[in-house]
């Protein structure tokens, strides 16, 4: 099978390697010519822009997105519409919202794959787990290359119609979200509890068949091991946020309850709020009830 | 009635006033001199010790322990004690918890109300809100008292048995955290939000009329008159946490979730807890997964 | 001052009433002529349409709707619009979404006040809290209604530009289901802790002084005294939600966390979803680690 | 090795199993005559009695106890401690209250370490997490058991002194409380969300390569597959909770927030609460300040 891709950065690459290794032909675009340079010593063919990649690839384009979610993939569509028709199949790998893929599914003339991908670059080696939702052709049709990108053919599932990818790559991150903060109170309490510990330790021990053992725990372990039981200069601090905030949008659209995912994700705006007025408020009133004296910043 | 009084801080003091105000006479002890001649100028009959204010009260005695919760109240039960006997009334005003009010109702010959008090400096005016656990029959000897020290007879009323009264109080504060944070939350969203509001209109606004009106929002008026829209030098830092601490332990006990208290208690440690260890750790880990930058501390 | 009154359910014949009482002119319009009929034997001069409402008002229109949010509001403007010029005022006194209430600003050429009305069916006697947004000179034209409506001059203030009175409203309203879930909580854990307790007494003796007294708590205790201690056959359903929801939104947008508000919002969901999925899967995975026996439905 | 095996429930015959596996010498015991018997199937020598069983032990003694915690270990320490002494090993393995690990080694003379399990019956065949706490030297001799027990010698290890062991698997099940319920949340939103998804086939998804991956997650991919995507009869009731409830009393001695795993822990208990009292009286205080409709129970 033949696959254009555009987009290559670090993701990008890696699909193109591992769509490599499987046997199929890669043809590979980017603004960036050195990242165009780098997919052509993996073995890729060239392409010098949009149109050049478009003329290279057979009657039947299949064609991989890996570009940042958001404008640049309304770009890259715009400028691939002229030359798509309904035989044609575009995946997006990226991390788009579920609603703007309906909306790119139904204004393109080509089948349109949303598909969530996560595994982030240990997935080079490992594969990644694909999450697709579109027509059931165009995912069968792909599923060579989605069995090459994955880690197998148990990596990847169309989920449903269009959207359903990227919504369920929504809520995954939702999930993780609260399943590291969930470990971040567990070893907060560990790091100021009873027992002087060795968190490497314990997330090792964990690992090894504990209940709560998973790849998450074992980046725990990593962590411990590289920045040391305190986590050194490590700061207070998270980003991101958007898939999680999307996710308790869903939630309350949907009238369900997801207290844990929410949790995490007001942890991450107070990582980020330095000062949080409600607590000023409180130390304020309890002078106004009883007197006890207003903490004041120095 | 004569009332003993013992513990003449500022709480003290204004059991002092009210209960002269009424009409009552008072004994009145405490360690400090400056504390017992201010309270004689009221109109107190100062003592020396304890032993002399047990002295100067006629056989049967009522007295008002004003005393900091903890280890104060039993060394002065531990003196109290063997002047003692089965006439004789002693109420603890004090934030005492409750398990151990019943032991000390236990404990001592006396009959033993425990009185949770609440309304703070500004009940010396209006009086306070008093729910008072032990003896029916001594609970009604005392009710002229009650009627000074309160802010009249509704507000003050036997809760039940020993201890009660203090447990009422106990979850008193719990609720009190939470409303805190809850006006928080929303002057908080205001304060960030669309619009550039004068916050201490909106307290006023709501505290006239709106379903939200209360005392604690009155205070919360005052604050930003006082401290101005921004609160001025008030720190993020949340003293205290032992009743709010004891309601949540409570509740887990009877196995009743308290998901609004819990999160107000939190966000008190969160306020002393410099530099989170979860989101330390989620910081890392967007890192091990995603090859997120990790932030540093500088 | 001669107002047009278009909506007269419970609230607007509140609104009219207090206008008459304090001596300004009425013209009501309701598409119920009973509705209509009300309002004239209070006093009011009735209107057969909106048409006619609009002939019968002089030059400077000074019109307020209480008709329910949403598409009523955009239908009762459409027949307005044609009758308004810049000098005429509408004030929205129902519960607007406040992004509409920016949106039907900028359409109508009157000026156009968004009013978050709070305090209930009790403010007939008591008046109510008004929340304005819109411009300076339509508020302080308008002011001797608002004198009128609110509490009294520190009832109503302007917020700010439009929309700001339904955003202070929409706040209030989800600071309104936190302090809601805080008192239920307590109350929870008294009616199932250690004492036997009479939560009618709990609640006067709280109101009467303690820190935690509101109008809420006066609520508590009406519902206690006319439900009885156990609150007799009220349901565990908790109906609305809407500024609830919208509350949290905003606070996700402005990335501020709202712990409180959220829980208290979820409550509300979980009362309507029977079965939680999420509390299903726990109690089958316990059996999947642990051989805990399945809880199955009978 | 020869090692004293007291309590073959399930956990303790699969300890007898796997250290007879790995070649060790096994004596068992158990107050069922038939549990004894499977043992001694097994290839262990059976003990009609702990005194029995002691003589049969040599003079250094290794005794592991697999009996529910609580009483019945101070029961069986009761009738061990006339027969061990500062030479003699004993193994905790249940899930017992770290205080009470601590009270227990000190009480006894034998070296005394307590061994939080984790792993369920999987661990049959893959071998336990063990975490171990009590004196270095105890720990180092038992290794030879410990490895067999374990998934391996990374499966085990010495968290530090007495009841570190049971305190680290007290975290570890705080931590899985709140795992399960934030997989529920997402699975709760993916089955009550805009698509219409085999939840199934999202698990095995996510389980083969994506960030979320888990045992956890394994074993809701076989709660899918084996009681259907909607979870057939599984009723909303979660049993158990101690050891959450202990991780959270232990947060609240450390001032650590434990959010996640608090909500989690309150979602077991509202699972078991018909009619949240917190509930009916919102539901009730909406009828007070606006006068919707109370929903009553039929």
């Amino acid at each position: 099978m033949q696959l254009g891709v555009i987009g290559l950065g670090r993701m990008g690459q890696i699909v193109v390697n591992r769509v490599l290794d499987a046997g199929h032909d890669v043809v590979a675009f980017d603004l960036s010519e050195e990242a165009v340079a780098t997919a052509a010593d993996a073995g890729a063919e060239p392409a010098s822009s949009i149109e050049d990649l478009m003329n290279r690839l057979g009657d039947e384009k299949r064609i991989w997105l890996m570009v940042p979610a958001g404008e640049a993939v309304d770009a890259t569509l715009d400028e691939l519409d002229p030359h798509l028709d309904g035989q044609d199949v575009v995946v997006d790998g990226g991390n788009s919202y579920f609603e703007e893929s309906v909306r790119r599914a139904e204004a393109t003339e080509a089948a349109y794959l949303d598909c969530g991908t996560s595994g982030g670059p240990a997935g080079a080696e490992l594969g990644f787990s694909l999450m697709i939702g579109g027509p059931e052709w165009a995912y069968e049709e792909l599923t060579p290359v989605f069995d090459a990108v994955a880690t197998g053919p148990d990596g990847h599932d169309r989920m449903g119609p269009a959207g359903s990818g990227h919504y369920v790559k929504m809520v995954h991150n939702g999930v993780e979200y609260a399943l590291m903060q969930a470990y971040g109170e567990g070893f907060e309490l560990l790091a100021n509890g009873r027992y002087d510990l060795d968190l490497e330790a314990v997330s090792r021990t964990w690992n090894n068949g504990a209940v709560i053992r998973s790849w998450l725990l074992e980046l725990c372990e990593e962590a411990f091991r590289e920045e040391g039981n305190d986590l050194g200069d490590v700061a207070d601090h998270v980003a991101g946020g958007s898939t999680g905030t999307w996710t308790v949008q869903e939630a309350l659209e949907q009238e369900v309850s997801v207290p844990l995912i929410y949790q995490a994700l007001a942890e991450r705006f107070d990582s980020r709020n330095e000062g949080r007025f409600s607590r000023r408020l409180a130390n304020r009133l309890r002078y106004g009830f009883g007197r006890h004296e207003v903490v004041r910043e120095e």
